[in-house]
């Protein structure tokens, strides 16, 4: 049974744990600076398919299948997913005709932390032993979707993030012990009136900080509890921007505060501007190197903080502002902590 | 702690209750055979706002206001929703600067179903005393996202179905009493191969018998032990083909099989041809119709199967076929049986 802790988070009282994890991106990511902690880097955009949503189809299939396989094929009692296309259709095609029922989320970029919170809420209530959540996103899909066509070739802005090819997917389970799910923090929808659409970073730094001070606020916890602290997508412009609210709320982040979507590309030689984003960031970031890291023992214990821009190109070309949203997970290997 | 029984299905221990419920709705719903339900009927489409998008946006506020203030302002713990715009944004919009964190979902038409499942199972779970679910959709905002402009005046299938414009939301609580929810069955994706984008309920039919089927399995019900069961938005079409599909497997649905998509519009005289669909469609005849006829009495026990269909414009015009999913909760007055 999950406990309500203070205002807004939950504690695990099971802490479900992680089974396995895995995470296939595309060329650009695979050259990057995390490399080695990828299950698979497809250098064809196309995943061998023709078109580039059932490529993103496709990469999120091999991705949830690789997660099961490295799981000793244990099959999850459900599925949690979700992506940026329009109806979710990658997801949704990615579990078709599986035996697990699936239940399919939109949380944008911060789908990967709302999967994982769900599923450890869902493990934890009892229902299920064990469930996998899963997550990403196509760099050519979404930028036709949201922006222009790839031939159009338009320059972009230097606050604009450069969406990951890439998929994540986390199997958990009941007791299984290893790396723990402690404590699931939802998000609310915060709104600072952010209309560019090429500055999600500023559009989501908020919400970032909302979630943030109240997971700390609920837990008496701060940065001195965690060895890191990782937001999902805020790229470069809004990891600073973040890092500047958390001083001004008189926290000390110092390097403790890191950013997906500036770990996962060389922001001086990718020509990636301010940085990586994307359903598919924070979560192959979470399966290629936050996770494994957690194992090896870097760190003891994380808080993991998708976030999310809630906006789509209609409601940008209306003249709507983009709240942002943010789901934090906290995370923790067994053994490395005595509370 | 909800318990698994059989494959699929989950039982609630504490058997979440429903502390209140509201739809709002559009002129043609209002002027259907469920006219006495909604809370609010707007005969301006636009909701007083200047595009369908944010109309839509004004109705899903409105209808999360109004079940908050049924509930004598009992404030959620936290808010699911989801819509059938891209991005889910008018879900999204709706519950911008609530206090309540918020956690999206995408189910397409399946959405309030799935909403009252997850509700049911995080309740049960112990981490949050209250949650409210809510979607709904807007015909002008989904014609044009999803078909034609509404200018071009195209021709309608004798198939295609209405989208309903509405929305429902349902307030739940635990140990609240009254209607309560006694089992979910999550759907999984089942994929029949139906391409064409304007016959739904042929492509829905399949994942409801799914999910019927295994509900029934797994509990031991059949229909005998089910006042009603409601499935999503079918329509007439896909009414037709599931009562055949059922009746192929040896049950007897009888008169006791409904589908919200036949109900909310008099298929005779409002043009709507196969009938109703849309998030708002089940959304709006469960908080309009479903709910308050049990509360009266009329049922004691009923199936609300909400059914899905996992598409979008650019999936079709890929030659996709279209997977359904159905996702199934069990209401039950209390007192009304005993088991």
């Amino acid at each position: 049974m999950a406990k309500r802790i203070g205002k807004r988070t939950l504690a695990l009282e099971t802490q479900p744990g992680v089974v396995s994890y895995a995470s296939v991106v595309g060329g650009k990511e695979g050259a990057g600076p995390l490399r080695k902690g990828f299950d698979e880097v497809s250098l064809d955009s196309y995943f061998g398919q023709d078109s580039w949503e059932k490529a993103e189809t496709t990469m999120l299939s091999r991705c949830v299948d690789r997660c099961i396989e490295k799981a000793g094929g244990l099959r999850p009692g459900g599925i949690l997913g979700g992506d940026l296309l329009n109806q979710c259709v990658s997801s949704a095609f990615a579990v078709k005709d599986r035996a697990a029922p699936y239940l399919g989320l939109y949380g944008a970029c911060s789908t990967m932390a709302e999967g994982l919170a769900l599923a450890g809420l869902l493990l934890d209530g009892g229902g299920f032993s064990s469930l996998l959540a899963f997550t990403g996103s196509h760099f050519c899909a979404a930028e036709r979707q949201y922006r222009f066509p790839l031939e159009y070739g338009g320059q972009r802005t230097p606050s604009s993030q450069w969406t990951v090819t890439g998929a994540g997917a986390v199997l958990l389970a009941r007791d299984c012990g290893g790396l723990e799910l402690t404590h699931v923090t939802p998000g609310r929808v915060v709104d600072a009136g952010i209309t560019d659409a090429n500055n999600m970073g500023a559009a989501m730094a908020p919400a970032a900080c909302d979630t943030i001070l109240a997971h700390f606020d609920d837990t008496g916890r701060d940065f001195a509890d965690y060895d890191a602290v990782f937001t999902g997508d805020l790229g470069a412009v809004g990891h600073d921007i973040l890092q500047d609210m958390l001083q001004k709320e008189g926290l000390s982040p110092g390097l403790k505060y890191l950013d997906c979507g500036v770990l996962i590309y060389d922001l001086v030689t990718q020509d990636v501007h301010a940085g990586g984003s994307g359903c598919g960031c924070s979560a192959s970031v979470l399966a290629a190197h936050i996770l494994p890291a957690m194992e090896r023992g870097v760190w003891g214990r994380v808080l993991f903080a998708g976030t999310g821009a809630l906006m789509s190109p209609l409601s940008c070309q209306q003249g709507c502002s983009i709240p942002g949203v943010c789901h934090a997970v906290s995370i923790e290997r067994r053994g490395s902590y005595w509370v």
